[in-house]
């Protein structure tokens, strides 16, 4: 009996159905704790709108050192305290800080930073996405950030895509300070990336900033000054009590390269034509609230 | 001093600099009116939106006929009157209809269209886009819209580029009629190209959807239904007294041609790298209302 039945469990094994492959959120929802990186205190920055609406914009040190420096100044001098969104563009960006104002800059920060629009690719541990870029020789993922590189001149830089943040600037050698920040509402103006500091990410709020107004004069900025959305003030996480702080993690390890290879293969029971391949910022790296426990 | 004159002349022309290259909003400004494609009437669906908001849609019949012909007996039917915007997903789609209803389709709609995902190569004139694709061996721009294309397969579709309009569907076999259409308001979902028909773009007031606030349930539904943006009517501009039509163009011919070049090759003062490429989506194909006069 015990012999037949084990035959009887094989042949059950053998007639069922392949198992169905995870869709990406089920395997975001199954990750184990290990294969989820919590960001450092240091590098997130909370902007309280009007109207008690957070934004937490995630820094990239690593990307745009100076830049963040100067951030990480600007907020600890009270720079956002007041500051205004004033440039919302469909399919763009909206952009907020002191614009057209004399507001002097707080100690510390650098007036004219290099131009940190790439880094060295060494130094750099990249998942690659595996699928063709139009705008660089590859593409894929470094701690949880969207990046392009160009292996034979040895770059790497950060890519504008949906939520990432720049730095606004004039024209070059300007390279802005980081007064002037900008986000991305719509579709990646990858145009942009290597020409620009790119310096971090929106990670929760972004909705408070793509459903604002659309702007009416050139480049999406606000006609009136009344328009404008004002910005309470701008807080870094670190300088919060323990108890305040929002944290947040971004999937990494073997869970983001399965999420990321069922985002290129959607075979959820919507999907009759996987694609086989996905745009770089169409993979959108998760990121959630650290669960509470 | 005639001849004298005019050697001076080619001197200074010698001497000056290489002409700038013209921007992309340059080249827009500058086309001919003969690089300007008028869509037909019978292909253009004004939504009023509560408040006076209108947003416009062109059609595509050339690639989804039957689900545009169920499209105009929708609207003409007024299936669109007193419909709802009941669904904003950040960064994916605004989706309006008359979901949860028991509204029955006017005549003339094919209750279950065959699967118009993408259509034959053949007959369809398409200007390369010269860049890698993450989603189709090849991609560019037929009739001024974005499609992805296979020479092997010998198949093309319309891509899911921002502000492109298609038809929600539940599971496969089902197609969805049309009577709930869905805009792209993010950055393009591609991996739903070729798993549903994509049947226009929204050609004006993009906005008034792209700015609503975002739904709190689950795929951006709005929880309450007092939430839901009402629809008064949609209209197709055929219909409308020719006084009243509005009419919108494409760009086309060689002007197309010298913005998708520049677009690819961005040169201005703000530009320190030009890409030497660009995503299918982030051409963004010129439409305008057709001047006056």
């Amino acid at each position: 009996m015990r012999r037949l039945a084990a035959v009887a469990l094989i042949a059950l094994v053998a007639a069922a159905p392949a198992p169905k492959p995870k869709t990406p959120s089920e395997i975001v929802t199954a990750a184990p704790k290990a294969d989820w990186r919590e960001v450092a205190a240091e590098d997130l920055l909370v902007f309280e709108l009007e109207g008690g609406r957070k934004v937490v914009m995630q820094l990239a040190p690593d990307f745009a050192p100076i830049h963040v420096a100067n951030i990480r100044a600007l907020a600890r001098g009270g720079w956002w305290d007041g500051a205004k969104i004033y440039r919302v563009q469909d399919n763009y960006v909206v952009q907020w800080g002191n614009n057209e104002s004399d507001k002097p800059f707080p100690a510390g920060v650098v007036a004219k930073p290099p131009a940190e629009y790439h880094r060295a690719r060494q130094g750099v541990t990249i998942t690659p996405l595996g699928s063709p870029d139009a705008y660089a020789p590859a593409a894929g993922f470094a701690g949880g950030w969207p990046v392009a590189y160009d292996p034979k001149a040895g770059t790497a830089n950060l890519a504008h895509c949906y939520a990432m943040v720049g730095v606004g600037r004039d024209l070059s050698p300007d390279t802005g300070s980081g007064g002037e920040l900008y986000a991305v509402i719509g579709h990646a103006p990858r145009h942009l990336d290597r020409n620009i500091a790119v310096v971090g990410r929106i990670v929760q709020g972004i909705e408070h900033m793509s459903s604002l107004p659309r702007g009416t004069e050139a480049l999406g900025f606000y006609k009136e000054r009344s328009s404008d959305v004002p910005i309470v003030r701008a807080r870094l996480v670190a300088d919060l009590p323990a108890a305040e702080r929002p944290r947040f993690e971004y999937l990494a390890g073997p869970s983001f390269a399965a999420y990321l290879h069922a985002r290129k293969n959607r075979q959820d029971d919507f999907f009759i034509r996987p694609a086989g391949g996905a745009d770089l910022c169409n993979v959108n790296v998760p990121v959630r609230a650290v669960p509470a426990g």
